[in-house]
């Protein structure tokens, strides 16, 4: 640390002075946002300047310019994809993340099918949500790492291609988020706000679909967080020149009934082949609904959810995930015999311990027995091992009988299974009557 | 920055669930400020995680109990004095700083005439005002660089030593001040507090008489500013068990008519021998007498004061000067002959615009201009001529007719005159009347 570094700044802005307008609660300007963040990029402002301005930002907040301003940064910080040569509406759905969550792998070539570019810059599991990157390379072969122009390529030729985050895309977001991790400065609606939008404005997208999840599996555990955030993001694709729309989602239960990433593979083909579960459908449904909307497919949401169920009905979705398989080096055999798919050593049923009605599920934790049957991570270095999992069985307000099995568990280690097993018994809360009321999945639309 | 220190922790406690308790405004228990300040100081927790935590703190605040366990902690990353061979109280007095504020030097001589023993650990000039360190070292071969012992002896065979901040007094002090200058942290009353009580009371003293100035020249501008951190260090003081008393007083213009290093020096020597400005001899006689007040030598301040004033008639007190001065390396002939201390090659006057009355002064201007002639630091490396400075002849409500000279400027630079000539013209402010009111310079005295 060398006392002299408050003397540097980008241009006549002082990195010292933005800290301590931001301290002092004062509005930032663009310009000094901007001398932060290239600053901090560039590896001219150092990270205990970055982290005092973080903490001071995560207690006095931003408002809606600054935010903006913000994610405008972290998105200039790196490449924006050029898809000028691409013709189609270039219109991408963002989750929030939670367990069992799976829809943009039917989303994408369901939004394919029905016509939009579905440029999908995906992240991974971390904590006890799963990752969309991690689960597409249970599928053999598939390579999420392509170049750029290898991106561009198969999304011109099939109409959704999926890939990591690159060193180029945001990479003042990944600096920051780093440091955010280690400093206590996740927990801020603005800076996740930026850290989301920068990501997604970066793939030269037209529109963005929000799901935000809410509930016991959510990382915002209230509705009311969820809609501020979900508020800020839409506010800020307003500012940007974007077309956003944010549905507030339940996650007080997994989605679906696989939490797994093969398992979960398996599931999205179930759902691409028409079937699979009926939460899951509705919701890939109504997302694809919102995309087609914004995409200018349809002209009213009704017609969207339509558009995207027959897009499955004709399996055009499927053909559509068939190809990007393919472009992108993986086993496509696998739509047509998902046991091609890595497979557990071993299956167990998890039995309930009374007879009864399924009341409320801790979905947090059933996140957490999926990381620790090691599907999941908990650091960001451990390794995945795909075949690993559970089915769940019965959801809230299902009727049980008594030794009925909650959940199969597929698994690799003894061990680890019965630690799961523990833990998902521990979630299933087994009462006399199914809950009174169930919330709608889609809770709320929140729009500009 | 290594994304897997937040994994570190010293003992139980993780420091991101200490940075994320004080975010959100939780009290932490002492072992979590412990652990912060022990962590940093050991370099286990790394800069930019303390440097969230202070900014954390500036904003949420710290209550007593924590103000007090952080003082503590900060007390204890190093070594403490041990003085139980010297059998006299010892006493010490902190001021905030300020422009011209020279009454350590006096203090120290006249504390030890009277009994006490005046173990003084201060600190260099920075920004506009001076450091008492700087001054000693105006006197030809003072050393303010004495080991533990050496200083341990000095205090012993005259009752005062002054020296330089040590490495091994309260080393997380030094490094956390270093981090806050450059995060945006200096200006929490709660870290001020614990900065100056830890090294204060490594000390190894029995009381400590505050000097908080308020005003222009002073960092806490408003009286209210500088009664709360007052209030906070006597309170700090009485949790560690210590007697601590806070004067509140004056810095609307320079203390005395000296500014700068050596002019200062002869100043002291004057008050030593019962000569001097009136403000500042009444000021050492408040702050001396409170000294034997709480060092049990008298029964009342009023008794205090008279004891201070026999010290300086009775020449007990220059010769305890002298005394130090001597055991210190310092040439004793400048008490004799104030030409031997280091003298500036060109003075100048700064004559008065205009007729009238002195209304004010922008006293942090004026302690600018001793910066600029090169009597203070900009930055910390910088050097400093000890001979150059000033002397004010006009004083709030003094009169004046146009070309009087307000001050002498004593200084080595053409150059450098001429700036420091303007910011002292701008600092005054001439009127036609004096002031309605003057303010004493005493304010208020605040007690446990």
């Amino acid at each position: 640390m060398n006392p002299d570094q408050h003397e540097r700044c980008s241009g006549p802005i002082r990195v010292l002075d933005v800290i301590r307008k931001k301290r002092d609660g004062v509005e930032l300007s663009r310009a000094e946002i901007d001398s932060l963040v290239h600053g901090y990029t560039s590896g001219e402002v150092p990270d205990y300047q970055a982290s005092a301005w973080l903490m001071a930002a995560v207690i006095r907040g931003l408002n809606g310019a600054e935010t903006a301003a913000l994610t405008d940064a972290m998105l200039r910080s790196g490449i924006t994809l050029d898809l000028s040569a691409i013709s189609r509406k270039k219109v991408d759905k963002h989750s929030t993340g939670g367990v069992g969550d799976k829809t943009s792998l039917v989303l994408a070539p369901v939004a394919a099918a029905g016509g939009l570019a579905v440029p999908m810059v995906s992240g991974r599991g971390l904590g006890h949500t799963g990752g969309t990157l991690d689960k597409l390379e249970s599928i053999p072969g598939f390579n999420v790492n392509l170049s750029v122009s290898q991106f561009q390529n198969v999304l011109q030729q099939c109409g959704c291609a999926m890939i990591g985050q690159t060193q180029e895309i945001a990479p003042a977001d990944k600096k920051l988020y780093a440091l955010r991790d280690v400093t206590g400065t996740v927990e801020s609606p603005h800076l996740i706000c930026a850290s989301i939008m920068s990501k997604k404005l970066a793939e030269g997208i037209d529109a963005l679909v929000l799901d935000v999840k809410t509930g016991s599996g959510a990382f915002m555990k209230s509705e009311k967080e969820a809609v501020h955030l979900a508020r800020l993001m839409v506010e800020t694709g307003q500012r940007m020149g974007k077309e956003v729309v944010a549905l507030i989602t339940g996650m007080d239960q997994p989605l679906g009934r696989c939490v797994g990433n093969a398992l979960e593979v398996a599931e999205c083909i179930d759902v691409l082949n028409g079937r699979g579960p009926e939460d899951l459908r509705q919701l890939c449904l109504e997302l694809a609904g919102w995309m087609f909307l914004l995409g200018g497919a349809v002209m009213s949401i009704e017609q969207g959810r339509t558009l995207a169920e027959q897009m499955i009905k004709s399996g055009k979705a499927l053909k559509r995930f068939r190809a990007m398989v393919t472009l992108q080096g993986g086993d496509a055999s696998v739509l047509d015999h998902p046991e091609h798919l890595p497979q557990a050593r071993h299956k167990m049923e998890v039995p309930s311990p009374k007879a009864g009605y399924v009341t409320a599920i801790h979905c947090e934790q059933m996140g957490t027995a999926c990381v620790i049957l090691g599907g999941g991570r908990e650091k960001k270095e451990d390794a995945i091992d795909h075949a690993v999992g559970y089915v769940v069985h019965k959801k809230i307000s299902d009727q049980v009988t008594a030794g009925e099995p909650l959940c199969t568990l597929h698994y690799n280690s003894e061990s680890r299974a019965a630690r799961a097993q523990g833990l998902i018994l521990q979630s299933y809360q087994i009462g006399g009557a199914p809950p009174a009321e169930m919330k709608p999945l889609v809770r709320r639309v929140i729009q500009p």
